[in-house]
């Protein structure tokens, strides 16, 4: 489809965002109890952040390390590796670009998982690389698992076992099933840089505690959003440190050149974030297209989300294509982005 | 709130339209069962029209001429009266300009009323005013009887014995009771000018049938909004023929130029009209902020209306006003608009 003059696109933004602000603040309500399936409804037609409070995972109950180690045996799991806690995030490459870098992913066992986070929590950062568990690709169950095609486990499938496939009152509300249900075990090292995803999004912390840096998908013009060349993190050899390595011929990333909207001077004056932190046994709703920056506290953080399919019909996709701003973004790599970073 | 540039915002609007047509096209679903109230929640969040059958009132199946003059006795009701049918729509005045011209309003019985129209159906549009109850104040039940604080009765409250004040899915999906139920009672004659509402709509057609042209909100722009001076029609004395009053010192009303949308040849190519008709015993959910014509068949049309709040938490209100369009509109007396009209 055409795409709008940019300086029409970007105005309009400006208006749009000033007056949701203007009906909506920064409120968000916080529930006591799950919501029915029926009062989930209205929350997902209001879309905007719900802290959830007494929604129960008994399965979950049990997940010591030790237990988590029992089930999950000599399984190797995918876990992210970076020298600095930011995965997916923009960082300076070899050749002193910024480059959006993905993180290295080695594997190991649940139980060494858990323990180098425990001792990554207590040592200094620089003396380690930082782990993350965030493979998200469904690495509890995926849309091959609801739709009856699975014809190869998950990773973390011993752990369903505990992990309910869907999240009733979402499901029903919805009328759908997930599309991937995923596991999060990092510590207060790794961070999500903000971005946004097209998806209904229910998390639940199970241990440790998720602090939610949110912006309306009004305000993402907000982010200052880039182009980054494609990179990852290597190993040049075994034992080597982390380096950031370009990826040849990838696509250029888009990306917001701010790396911390959780510090108050970072975001300009018309944004407003909202911050919830979410604590071990609470649940958040996080309505598709919100902006989200994520950063963990209390040593060992474990999560789920449950990821559901945003509604393709009405106004939702049309509103949030809008909001994403013109589809040309500068390059990352210029003066005045380096000063930002 | 500041304004948005008239063209950005106009071509922001084309882009939008262009975009939710590409996702929805003109599909519209028709259920034979009423919703749950849980699937309502739903239907709402998509917010495009629903054509239902099965909503059952029974108090209604007894609604023949006698029993409802039988109900209503002597007591006075307000009729919109025209010439032409064109209650609410742009109309020519005495000094050849353009007006949005009320309706005269009369007080007659309901027994006056039902042989009048049925009268009026017989013979030619010419020979007679064109009735239509219509007066969409509430006129079986307003907001002030929801809140308790109602002093006084509408004038159709004798019905209200066999229609319900709200329909019960509609207000457990929305979690608030309607602000204004209405009856309307019309024959062939009468049209109702497009126009949107700030309401979440359920119509229920008791007896005839009513055509419904619609578009969606990002369709608005193609409906050609002008100013015209505000008019009312008046009988100069008693017996006299109605004619176009012009109000002195009223504020221009804004309107759309178009007169007969549901004529294939009078929108843009732009434009994708919706036409749903609902028959007796049916019901139309008409999402809030869609544009519609309305026209009737059958003889004496009988219909019900649940206004409900639109819920103003969220992105709906601010999608609304954005589609709005700019507030500046040109004035509808233009030669150009004349000879549209």
């Amino acid at each position: 489809m055409s795409s709008l003059a940019p300086e029409a696109h970007i105005a309009t933004i400006q208006w749009i965002s000033n007056e949701y602000f203007g009906l909506n603040g920064t409120h968000y309500d916080t529930l006591e109890a799950p919501p029915s399936p029926l009062e989930f409804g209205r929350i997902c037609r209001i879309s905007r952040p719900v802290l959830i409070k007494g929604h129960r995972i008994p399965g979950v109950d049990r997940w010591t390390d030790e237990y988590l180690q029992h089930v999950m045996g000599d399984r190797s799991v995918s876990v992210a590796l970076t020298p600095n806690g930011y995965a997916d995030a923009v960082t300076p490459g070899p050749d002193g670009r910024l480059y959006f870098a993905e993180p290295a992913v080695e594997q190991m066992s649940m139980g060494c998982l858990l323990s180098k986070l425990a001792c990554d929590a207590r040592v200094s950062a620089k003396l380690s690389e930082v782990l993350y568990l965030q493979s998200q690709n469904g690495n509890l169950y995926s849309s091959s698992y609801f739709d009856s095609t699975e014809d190869e486990l998950p990773e973390l499938a011993p752990l369903r076992q505990d992990v309910p496939p869907d999240i009733s009152w979402c499901t029903e509300a919805l009328d759908r099933h997930p599309d991937a249900v995923n596991l999060w075990v990092g510590n207060d090292l790794s961070v999500t840089s903000i971005h946004s995803d097209p998806y209904e999004n229910i998390y639940h912390v199970v241990r440790g505690c998720k602090v939610f840096t949110l912006l309306p998908p009004s305000e993402g013009w907000c982010l200052r959003e880039r182009l980054y060349p494609h990179a990852k993190y290597a190993r040049p050899h075994p034992g080597a440190p982390l380096v950031v390595q370009p990826t040849p011929g990838a696509d250029p990333i888009r990306w917001s050149s701010i790396l911390h909207p959780d510090h108050d001077d970072t975001l300009p004056a018309v944004a407003h974030p909202i911050t919830i932190t979410v604590r071990a046994g609470e649940s958040m709703y996080l309505p598709a297209g919100w902006w989200h920056h994520v950063r963990q506290e209390g040593g060992i953080t474990i999560a789920l989300n449950w990821w559901y399919d945003v509604e393709m019909q009405g106004m939702t996709w049309t509103w949030l294509s809008l909001l994403r701003g013109p589809e040309d973004v500068p390059s990352g790599n210029t003066e005045a982005d380096e000063e930002n970073l």
